[in-house]
Formats: C-alpha cells, sequence, structure tokens
C-alpha cells in the first residue's frame, strides 16, 4: 500500500463542507469517488482538516493508501478527468506510511476576504463577504495584534464542537487593504484553529472596525471576561483554506 | 420622459446574452422585469451592444425613458434590490433627451482572459478559458500589432451578421502576462466591433502562440488574402466588455 498525499483546491459553493456526509455533496464524498473509479475499490481519505459548508479552499490536503502506485505527476491528471469542475487536484506525491494529513500538519493559513465596493463585484460574490459599511482600518489593525500569539481561544469557537484543548498559536493575523480591488483581506495562519475561529475573529475584527467593540472588550473576551464581546461568525463564503504546513516539506 | 443611462455589470454564465429573448434568461429581459417593476409600466430598454451567451461585463450600459424621476443616487439600490445577484447596477445618471446607448458609444473596451496555469483555477472557471499550452508569447505581441489601426476586418467577424461597414479602428490590443496569478489578459479598444471580433482575433492570438499561423498568414487573412488563417472563436466565457466610452462624459 502506497500513502499518497494530494492537494486539494475547490469552490465550496455547492457542497456541504468537506466531510462526508449520506444524503449531501460533499469534497471527501467527491473525492473518495473519483479514487474508487481510479483505484477500483473504496479508498477513504484523511483530511487535513475539515471545512463547513460554502467555505472555499486553495490549499487543503488529504492523505490516502492506495493498493497500487500511480506516477506523482499522472494521478491529478487522472482524477481532475473524472472529479467535478469545482474541485481540483494541484498535487500529488508520496509520502512515508506513517503520515497523517491531519496530526502531521502543523500550520494552517486561511484567508477571509471582504468586498468594499459600493456594490457587491458579480464575479466576487461566491468569494467574498459584501460590506460597503464604514470601517475603521486602524482599529481592526489595533484590535487584531490582540489575537497574535498563544492564547486560550475558547471564547472564538462555536458550540457543536467538544474540543479539550482550547489554547491555540496564532503567529500571523495580516489585515491587508486591497484599494485598487476594493478588497479588505485578514490572513490567519495558525498551529491549528478551533470550530469557527477564523469567522468568529473575523467577525470581532469588523465589529471593531464599525466601533461596536472596543479594544478593552476584546481584551476581556481573550481572556474569557467578556464572552459577550465575540463574533457574530462573518457568512462562510468569505473564507478559504489556502494552505497547510507540514514538517520537512516546505509546504 | 427622463432619459436615464445605467452602467450594467454582470456574471453572464447563466444567461442566453444581453438580447432579449421570449423563453430564455437574458440580461435585458431582466432588467426590463426590474425596471417594470420600479415603474409600474413597461419599460424598454437601449444597450451599448449585444453580448453573447456566456460572455460577462463589468462596463455594459443601457438608456431608457422613464415616467418619472428617481435621483440617480438611489436608482441602482432600487434596481439591485430587485435584480438577480449576478446582475449588478452600479452607476445611473440623467443624459439628454436624444441620447442613444448604442449610436453615442464612442468606444468599447473588451478584455478576454487566459488561465494558463496547468490545472484550472477553480475561482476563475467561469471567467476565463484554461490554456497551459506552452505559447510563444513574443510571436502573439507581435501578431497584435497587426491588428491595431483602421482596417476592414470582414474576415473576423462570425456569419450570421449582415454589417455592410466592416471597416473599424482598434485603438490598442495589450496582451499582458500576471505570471504571479498564471493568467494573459487581451485588452482590446476600439471603435466597435463586428460580431465575435474579438473571439476570432483572440482565437488567432493564440494560433500565432502556437505557432500555427504565422505573422504573414495573419497580415494576408487581414487584407481578405487568407480566410482560413482566422481563429478558431474562442470560448465565450473568457470575454468581458469592460467599458463604453460617450462623448463628453469621459468615460
Amino acid at each position: 500500500m502506497t500513502n499518497t498525499l494530494v492537494r486539494i483546491t475547490y469552490d465550496g459553493t455547492n457542497y456541504s463542507g468537506f466531510q462526508i456526509q449520506a444524503n449531501a455533496p460533499t469534497i471527501q464524498g467527491e473525492l473518495e469517488l473519483a479514487l474508487e473509479v481510479i483505484y477500483k475499490r473504496p479508498i477513504r481519505i484523511t483530511g487535513a482538516g475539515r471545512t463547513d459548508a460554502g467555505v472555499h479552499a486553495l490549499g487543503q490536503y488529504a492523505n490516502f493508501r492506495a493498493p497500487f502506485q500511480i506516477a506523482a505527476e499522472q494521478l491529478p491528471h487522472a482524477l481532475n478527468a473524472i472529479l467535478p469542475p469545482d474541485i481540483v487536484i494541484t498535487e500529488a506525491r508520496e509520502v512515508s506510511e506513517e503520515f497523517h494529513a491531519r496530526f502531521d500538519a502543523r500550520r494552517k493559513v486561511y484567508s477571509y476576504t471582504v468586498n468594499r465596493a459600493i456594490f457587491p463585484q458579480v464575479f466576487r460574490r461566491f468569494y467574498s463577504l459584501h460590506l460597503p459599511d464604514p470601517l475603521n482600518l486602524a482599529a481592526i489593525r489595533k484590535a487584531s495584534k490582540l489575537f497574535i500569539g498563544t492564547h486560550d481561544f475558547k471564547a472564538f469557537q462555536a458550540a457543536g464542537n467538544s474540543t479539550g484543548d482550547t489554547v491555540r498559536t496564532l503567529y500571523r493575523l495580516d489585515v491587508r487593504g486591497i484599494p485598487e480591488k476594493e478588497l479588505l483581506l485578514f490572513e490567519f495562519e495558525g498551529s491549528g484553529f478551533l470550530y469557527r475561529m477564523v469567522r468568529l475573529i473575523t467577525g470581532t475584527l469588523l465589529q471593531a472596525g464599525k466601533g461596536v467593540l472596543t479594544l478593552p472588550d476584546i481584551e476581556a473576551s481573550l481572556v474569557g471576561l467578556n464572552p459577550a464581546a465575540v463574533g457574530p461568525t462573518v457568512p462562510a463564503h468569505g473564507l478559504c483554506l489556502e494552505m497547510v504546513n507540514y514538517p520537512q516539506q516546505d509546504r
């Protein structure tokens, strides 16, 4: 059995998320179907992490064990010929027997895109949150710095997920305006993310930008003293899993 | 009756083109429906030009005569609240009684986007032609210069359109590589365009880039001596009407 790692890009618009479900289209479901066509037997994949319904990815990863080997240069072409056009494999390679796409992930990068145009940009409507309201960018940048570092992000996870350890390290939280495209881009790089953590932090930062939340409000919420100063969860369609980094692999 | 000019942006993916048709969704049809809701009577619009099924626009224009006046700042919001999300009005203003969006158009700008990534970029699949094949950019640039200026573009129109005068002036034909996005962008600015002229010229330039057509081939086709050295017509979804310029209006 060879252990293969693939990089998956997808437009999440028409999927009920990454993780396989019985009666809904999912990224995992489509990919496992395509792998079964190629390998002539059921193949179970292990994703680097789940993404919610409507969330996109340019750098999702998954590994699987296959009964025979297909050249890494050929496999993406073979899979893309079977997969629907909104799921595209851009890379494949053999990894060690014990490699695990979730447990071995060291860092993940997520982006959240806000469209600041007065009227929504039609080509970006599935890939950004349209928010033309005035925002104080300086306040957003100041608030963003509070989240960088190692914190207990307990207040920044959605209900429904029973993670024991809620301490995570955020290495980077860039807030970048791209005026010529009327975009505001949030980029998160962290050791891992709690359920809906990126969308909750982004929602919190936007509230800071609107003047609804102050720096002390957010500082208090980060130490668990002000659970009301969190969120709201921004919509899924602005979120994209950009990259997963694995050790010794420069990714 | 006030004469109003609107700027229309649309994702053409789900439409049978700009011009109204009986049993198919069109941009004109949707816009006239929305105008009827607002003005409580049927309104006929005059577009700057037709676009084919699947073609997009960021700068289409149309004018119409309305029974009463709505403030130009309010009208786009009112229309966008009724229009489907893939059609967005970004501007409205009153124009003179005799203004005609088609006859008064002085210049039009079209773009054609080619996605050069090895594997198609999922977010761009509806807005660019995926063409990872090797291309000789220098040959494309040289060939592009042949088209600039005033020519009889008779050989560069699709059948089915009975235009008498086939002389047009192409002011600009930029060929721009955007390596960091793996895109190749063609930008056409001209006095007007024959039916499918942009897609036929783009197809011809891509053939030059593949080494299938030579400069002398294309020169001959431009003077009507080599009708075989034309095209093919590239697919609609890479094409976008970027802008229409009207006199005295700096647009």
